[in-house]
């Protein structure tokens, strides 16, 4: 059986090694444009920031071996034509034309084809966007060209165009360095794949460690120095200084090959694949970036370009390939990302994508300790869940903060991919000791609190709904039921003092026809007084979400 | 309505609270018998070793107020009688009759009575059991009692006797204030909830730390000096110097008061409680330490007393004698500790447990670093997982090492709670970027390693069974694979090196006749090594589970 897999980064390694493996017939050859094979693209930004020492460590195995065509060939049987790329598929005769950097080329038969293709960067037609010091971040050239612009020009005023995940892990890194960087982002926010709050959380951290971050912010032109190297970057918000420009508006998947072959192309714009990474032809299989996904949540096709779906989606590729029985369940778009010392995560839908989609949804916002209160290093983390209304099945999770926020949002990872409900995962034996987490874990509260919200027990309002009501002098009243000592840093503007434990005896001062927005530090507190109010018989009674620590963060 | 609660600790002051939330008419009385509520019992090895200051940190809300009676009074609208102990309960009367510390008798009428009378620490009955200096961990006054021989007597000789998870933990704690500590455990291993391997990391671990682990050890005596405090524990392996001894063989529910009321209690001692914490009387509901549990991977009846459990159990037995739709899924037995840098963790059945209970499985054990390799602070973790053979159903996991284990035994919690597969569990969309964790995370490697068991690909060896195999001199090649350079620092005793690269070209080296055992540093190129013979036509070939790394923790 002779396999030919284009394409040798992530998803194309894989199954070559796996096709190999499976069976011993398989003669398999792998097509590479670059020198390595199985390159860690993801450690780019950490090469940049200095944490990874060497380019080398990037394309190394764990136990030190180089990835190269000898080692392929070697170690894993896989033949690989490498500094050599794919011109043309013949789907007919059963051959790819490939061509090296010489301009020889070269037939090669194939009975099963892997098309691994990846996926290459946006770039806008920004006039000067070929202007020396700006960089995408493809490969590992672009990262010594950011490397050697740093130490040769001493870069200092860097500008990110785009605040996705790379712009975002990019901006972490220069600021390591010691650079001053501003992140510009065409959108309203940063990091679309959080909702507005979640991603406003992580630009107010950018901020605190001197990041500057330009949304609804749009590039018009780069203008160079004397020496045609970027120095300013025009923007619709005025001029700025720029000794190093990265972009990162984005990436798309890489189908030109398929295309022309006639292949299927989704709706995302990827390739179009079964469950088996199969593509419209049978003979042809698709894996990593360059295929389409599957929302697991909405069952529609998707396409969220990571290391660690091609790893999954060349397995199975592999397997499918050789009559190895397997599939993919399909992706959640889970992400995570370190901002400095805080951690961003989601899964799963946010409340704009659940909505977008068509739920009818209750969201609920938590900001506690990631540990019970007397464990000193506890630290915090705001969790954000969204569920739908009628059947109370999770959507998806974003959670935020200095904690460890992977573990809350993994659990809930295994929790969409089981389509269980808000109840089920308030339900789990999560492992439980106080130095990893309170006795009732913040994932466990805040699925209690979202419960109460759907049984009606509770209602909730987001700050931005406040504010905006506030901004409109409709009439409320913002009562803070915390404790005096605590109310004497400050209370939020407007908002009647009464402590929790005198409410009983203190209703009489409030106005049963006004709407009451309860509140404390996290709201907990203010969800216990907005049920002394409705036992009482209090009509209106809404709870702050997220209490006075979301305020404070989105003020 | 009037909710007699007995029990102020963690299921009752819980199920007091919430049924108050959700039922305006309810009269609440928590009977207890000491002076504070709702109390981290779970924190008391930590303010033994100094971590937590003060021992009202213990016993106070996240925002400061102390949860004594005027507090549950005030706050949440629930009465206490503290310093008070229920005595009998009349069911046909519908009565619980209470004593004060002063002897005064009081009768409580209940509609509902809600049981959470916690659990009590097994005390053997060994000669010296109640002289000074020894302590068992059953509350605050415990804890002081430690801290005050540790500075009055500079304690200096600690002997734990009972290595469960109390035990480990304060082992810790006293390591920690310069304390010269000796676990005395009578059973084969630490940890019984682990594998006797997996255990036997923690027991090297310790052992690191200075800590001395005497397993198969009985205690027949312990031995006063002239004042009456211990001085010496009589073991069956010799005497033992403690200037401080700490009982932590396990706990039992507390049922007297069950039991003499004629409730049914369990198999396991607990009292039988259904899915909604309900016990054989339709009016007495039972939660937290007191009652039994219903493991979810046998569907039997389990005991597994944690904070954690307790609290969600309260919810349920508060929601289900209101009327408001809920039930307990079940426990997994899921637990986690941390011993100094290690982190101890597990869910489901361990291998001991799943033949125990009758089910064929396949396990694997995978040793690796829990971030890619390049990343500086990647740290290992020893992972285990059970499934079961035919139905590919997982069972259980344990997790161990400096890295993050709570995440990856979560991610199977979640898991198995939803009763998936070794297939579904290497499918999941787990958040990738390489400060959290390698492309194909360690579990999902982990699943991938037992798939290919399953399938058949693969065999294992464990390393207890390989070093049983050559101390009866039984015939086999073990062939180590690793580099040049790794082998130079040694191999496993009687090992033939042969690089992977060039085994290919080396195979007639190799007796074909002979059973061979592949091994590297993890077992991820043993196996690669072992496909490569067995598609040459060597019929035993079989991979040392854990490579390299597990033997070393296991000689």
């Amino acid at each position: 059986m002779n396999v030919v897999v284009i394409g040798g980064v992530a998803a194309g390694p894989k199954a070559a090694s796996r096709i190999v493996r499976l069976r011993q017939d398989a003669v398999v050859t792998i097509i590479e444009k670059g020198e390595f094979l199985s390159y860690a693209g993801c450690g780019l930004p950490y090469y940049i920031s200095g944490l990874v020492k060497e380019q080398k460590e990037l394309m190394t195995t764990p136990a030190g071996s180089i990835r190269d065509a000898a080692f392929f060939r070697n170690v894993k049987k896989v033949n690989v034509l490498n500094h050599s790329e794919a011109i043309r598929i013949d789907r007919q005769k059963h051959e790819v034309l490939v061509r090296d950097e010489s301009g020889n080329e070269l037939l090669l038969k194939y009975d099963k084809l892997v098309l691994a293709t990846g996926a290459e960067p946006v770039c806008p037609a920004i006039p000067g966007a070929d202007l020396k010091g700006i960089y995408q971040l493809k490969g590992v050239e672009d990262a010594e060209g950011i490397k050697g612009v740093l130490e040769e020009r001493k870069a200092r005023d860097v500008i990110i165009v785009g605040g996705g995940l790379i712009g975002v892990e990019v901006a972490e890194a220069l600021t390591g360095t010691g650079c001053r960087v501003t992140i510009v982002e065409l959108q309203k926010q940063i990091l679309t794949m959080m909702d507005p709050e979640m991603a406003h959380l992580v630009t107010r951290h950018f901020e605190s460690k001197g990041v500057k971050v330009r949304c609804q912010t749009k590039v018009n032109r780069f203008i160079a120095d004397d020496s045609g190297h970027v120095a300013k970057v025009q923007t619709s918000a005025g001029d700025l200084a720029a000794d190093l420009v990265v972009m990162s508006i984005g990436v798309r998947p890489k189908v030109n090959l398929a295309r022309d072959a006639g292949l299927d192309i989704g709706v995302t714009g990827a390739i179009r694949v079964n469950n088996q990474m199969q593509t419209s032809d049978p003979d042809i299989y698709a894996a990593g970036d360059c295929a389409e996904k599957l929302d697991i949540i909405t069952g529609k096709p998707s396409y969220v370009p990571l290391g660690s779906t091609a790893n999954k989606e060349g397995r199975v590729a592999a397997n499918a390939l050789c009559g190895h029985k397997d599939s993919m369940t399909g992706i959640l778009g889970s992400a995570i990302c370190k901002v400095f010392d805080y951690t961003v995560s989601r899964t799963g839908l946010s409340e704009t994508e659940a909505r977008r989609a068509g739920y009818e949804i209750e969201t609920v916002i938590s900001p506690a300790p990631d540990k019970p209160h007397f464990i000193p290093d506890a630290k915090l983390i705001f969790i954000k869940l969204v569920a739908e209304k009628k059947t109370r099945r999770l959507l998806g999770v974003q959670v935020v903060g200095l904690g460890d926020a992977a573990r809350r949002t993994d659990i809930v990872t295994v929790a969409l991919t089981a389509g269980m409900s808000v109840d089920q995962l308030a339900g789990l034996d999560l492992t439980y000791a106080p130095p990893y987490s309170p006795a009732m874990d913040n994932i466990i509260a805040t699925a209690n609190i979202l419960r109460n919200k759907l049984d009606g027990i509770m209602e909730g309002m987001s700050v931005w709904d406040l504010m905006a009501m506030k901004e409109k002098n409709q009439d409320m009243i913002l009562l803070d039921v915390r404790s005096a000592d605590e109310v004497a840093a400050g209370m939020l503007p407007g908002a009647v003092h009464v402590p929790l434990g005198q409410l009983r005896n203190r209703l009489g001062e409030l106005n049963r026809d006004n709407l009451i927005v309860c509140y404390c530090k996290i709201s907990l507190r203010g969800y216990e007084a907005a049920i002394i109010l409705k036992q009482a018989g209090f009509k209106q009674v809404k709870v702050l979400d997220g209490g006075l620590l979301m305020w404070s963060q989105l003020n």
